[in-house]
């Protein structure tokens, strides 16, 4: 097939995007993240929703993916943040653009 | 709050786009059709896992969201193709990034 109908349906990459992102909360927290490092009770409080225990398996997920590290500062007082790594920092150009489409072509619930 | 550890979190627009788009084959079905129009046959061959019924359902979803259309040919023969709307067509950019993103940083699994 390679008439203007071919759909080249289904781009792999495109998919493994959409599972992993789109897994509740993931794709979320990355963007709270990119506007900084967090501690983990500002994440709890500014992803609406999410309980204790999903946050940190969602943030240890994350940072098996190598897309965010758990940065330990002994103080004192110590404080742990969470911040993006130049893999998670790279999906910033990707959410920027979701962020614009959504605001022009998803109506607000 | 203002200093640098302001997370911003949860900015609403984002939470909408992955809300929407993560809603299993949202996304997909949408990134299929970048490449032009395509007939329910194609789509369902090419949404990999997808169901009639699940597939016919999130086409009217998405028509009504007003990011796809039902193109009637009378033909003969009669086809029914799918396309984008101009809103469809926005997510290229924020599809493409996510696909670079994508192929660079989640394993095939």
């Amino acid at each position: 097939m390679s008439d203007e109908h071919e759909p080249r349906l289904c781009d792999s990459a495109l998919v493994r995007a959409f599972d992993f992102l789109g897994k509740r909360w993931n794709g979320i927290i990355l963007g709270s993240l990119l506007n900084g490092p967090a501690s983990f009770s500002e994440l709890r409080r500014g992803v609406v929703g999410i309980s204790d225990s999903v946050l940190s398996e969602r943030l240890v997920e994350l940072s098996r993916a190598g897309l965010v590290t758990r940065r330990v500062d002994e103080g004192p007082p110590v404080a742990v943040s969470y911040t993006l790594t130049d893999a998670g920092l790279g999906l910033l150009p990707a959410l920027r653009e979701l962020t614009v489409w959504s605001s022009a072509n998803l109506p607000v619930a």
